[in-house]
């Protein structure tokens, strides 16, 4: 694995199954059954000029749960860059203040440009219409959890994209991870405009895997392991798509029953989230709360051991990972939510 | 107590006096005599939608005094929560990252939907003109606390409330906390249209407290205890209230002269502040400052040792505090305001 | 020194010459061999309320390095004092939660004035165009490091400054502090209308050294040990100077060809950055990056152990980081950025 953890582009299947396997080892930990304080000491910056709470938290959560602490940078703006600031010198400069940065930026290949000057790590928290590796891999660190706990393989699977699969840079990561395993099938629905770019779709071809494309949900679906669905990203349309789009239609809506009709009692529905509740949006539906088959909250509760297991290894204290634990003696619910259920 | 500290309704007299003595028992860690780690590994996320530097940052450094980790989120608008996201959706997300979470959020009932969804422990810091029940408990820890001081008790005590009495939230739920106790004498006095809520004063008169409302400060008050002051809240106003009112006049000021002519010297101020020192404001006044009787950053000192009783007793360490105690080896000052006076 | 840091004018000799070796004792730590907790449990109030990334995540950074925890406040206005709330106020309130405050502000004297109501520790973190006293104590910390490698003397030495002397607040703090030690030989350059101000030339010129003043870099300098450039501060101009001056001229930007024609191989370039890297802006030259004689990123990576040195003086714990010192178990890269070279 490269100094830093920019693209998915970068890692290999060895690469991937360390960081599942790390993250694995991280699970006491993330579970607050345990403690470490191996990063005690070092210094974090959380360098958001993007919005992203929920990105920023899990990444801050995660450095504090090995012991480390963090600078958080928040809005749109850093003020020296609104000064005619490089990203050159940026970088070098927050290098001499941290240990580690997380970075996002609303511009695809800024977060590389920074990278590229400093030998601290960089971890690309998403840069625009580009990457966001640390997301992908915890899909896929999810995809592995949940099939190790319903008894199921990789090598086969049947995994359903749907919704937008052009502008939602999380399928395309996704993707690219699951093609580097043994052949699955992959099944790609999404409403015209928006359907995964035909690069993505030759590069799964070309590895094996038997990839297919479809236009509607309506369809005869047999034996779905997993169904991955996303939100239409509005913000990153061209100007003529937001013209033309009207909005995504109930027909690509995935529901109870959808579920019911199409799945079985060992699928898994995953989403990247936010999802968007509001009455119209179409996006995944709140009639699903509950369901054990909604694993979308075991999935973003996995954004912390996979974060833990990227900063681990970037920094390169995995070894000393079991050396340092403590009990946790607060109080930890059993469950997290409310709705969520014994596995 | 409930899981989460979302009103002050839901705490019994039992539960008041058991954050009241543990808040005690935080003291040498508040007043940095003494350093504790119990908390560390928990990361709290301190989740503030409306801007409120004073009360985020006082629970940020209550949770750091307990050794915990603190994830800040300001502003008023939550990235994913633009984007449609449900407040369960955000609840059930932030609780897999935190151990606890502190909210403020502009709309009354918003705190308590969020908590809803989750078991991990959400403190209310504030729901627009809803709830802020660790102000009013600070509030009370501050009479028991000044009381003990002048060998003064509780019950029997004769309390004035001025101010903005409509609005002002804290005396809400200061009052609802006094009533619990023995019976006491409270006095209202606010400008017309800004009075006490009736059902609060019914409430109150119900538990069997000598309750009097009157329009003016110019009275003869006799052997006032406390003087409990509060800023015009007009951002809460109606439009109509906003347009008819011209301000609060001078005859409503709690000055020198005031507590000169109508207190006496164990009389003690509190305002929950920030307290409007510009010209014409008419708040508590300045002229004040450096009176011992003037008790407002005594009672903003003690919403440290207040927030950490709230996070110990809710995380459940609260039998763990007196283990882990450590000497604190940096300057102190012995007082921290130069008009601070040793009483 | 005083309780509080609020402008090099309060600092003698030596008070310098102990924040300077002080500085270097904590270089272990600043450069993450080594790991102290002198401060654990301590809480800093980083109170920003002029954006400032930089200088914000430094004074972050070194109170974590520290062992501490940090409570931030960003962006332009502090929601209490929007409502009224006196600099008296907020002061004594944040003493009550915090054990040492930083505090940069867009108005002259606020920062004094604010530090005047409390004894808890008050770190001017510049105050509009007063002061910034910790940048020219790591300015001259870099010097001493600098020189020390080269085998050089502050005394008798030849520091150029130049770029915008009269609005730059860095190098007029830096002038006051070069002053105080023995003589040495000061020329200022800067273009009509940016002049160093002549009560600061007065100044040091009665405290025995030698300063010239020039109106162009086409000079023939002989002996130049340290070359101090600085951005246009145009967002402090005054209007009628806004509108008179049409930018910097391309002659008084210090670059390779500048360095090799006027300057030797043990001149060193510093900034207090940001630089301004636009086309036309006619800042410090990008072609210099890489070359050893470039001294700006080891100069703001010695902020951290000066922002250290600051902290354990005003908190006392200066004898102590011996005593705490533990190994660094993380990666840490040899150079941090990937043009610094080995000196």
């Amino acid at each position: 694995m490269s100094r830093h953890l920019l693209s998915v582009d970068s890692l290999t299947r060895d690469h991937v199954d360390h960081l599942m396997r790390l993250a694995a080892r991280m699970e006491p930990i993330a579970q607050r059954r345990q403690v470490t304080r191996v990063l005690e000491g070092a210094v974090l910056g959380n360098l958001f000029f993007e919005a992203s709470t929920r990105t920023r938290v899990s990444f801050n959560a995660a450095f504090c749960r090995l012991g480390g602490s963090v600078c958080d940078t928040t809005g749109f703006t850093f003020s020296s860059m609104a000064k005619g600031e490089s990203l050159y010198d940026t970088s070098r400069v927050m290098s001499g203040y941290c240990d580690a940065i997380v970075m996002r930026h609303p511009d695809q290949g800024s977060v590389a440009e920074f990278a590229a000057a400093i030998n601290v790590p960089v971890i690309n928290g998403g840069d625009g219409p580009g990457e966001h590796p640390s997301q992908a891999l915890l899909d896929l660190y999810t995809i592995d959890k949940e099939f190790a706990r319903l008894g199921k393989r990789l090598a086969g699977a049947h995994v359903l994209m749907t919704g937008d699969l052009k502008y939602g840079r999380t399928v395309h990561s996704l993707i690219k991870l699951l093609s580097l395993h043994d052949p699955m099938r992959i099944t790609l629905v999404s409403p015209p405009g928006l359907e995964m770019p035909s690069h993505l779709v030759d590069l799964v071809a070309s590895r094996g895997h038997r990839v297919e494309q479809r236009d509607s949900l309506a369809s005869d679906f047999s034996d779905l392991d997993v169904v991955y669905t996303t939100r239409i990203q509005k913000e990153r349309f061209t100007e003529e798509m937001s013209e033309s789009f009207a909005g995504i239609s109930e027909e690509f809506v995935v529901n109870r029953a959808f579920l019911d009709q199409r799945c079985s009692d060992t699928t898994i529905v995953l989403h990247p989230l936010p999802r968007d509740s509001r009455p119209g949006a179409n996006d995944l539906d709140v009639d699903l709360n509950g369901d054990p088959r909604l694993a979308i909250f075991r999935q973003t509760d996995n954004g912390i051991p996979v974060r833990m297991a990227i900063f681990a290894s970037l920094l390169e204290v995995d070894e000393l990972i079991e050396q340092e634990l403590g009990p946790v003696r607060w109080f930890v619910p059993k469950r997290l939510g409310v709705d969520d259920r014994e596995l």
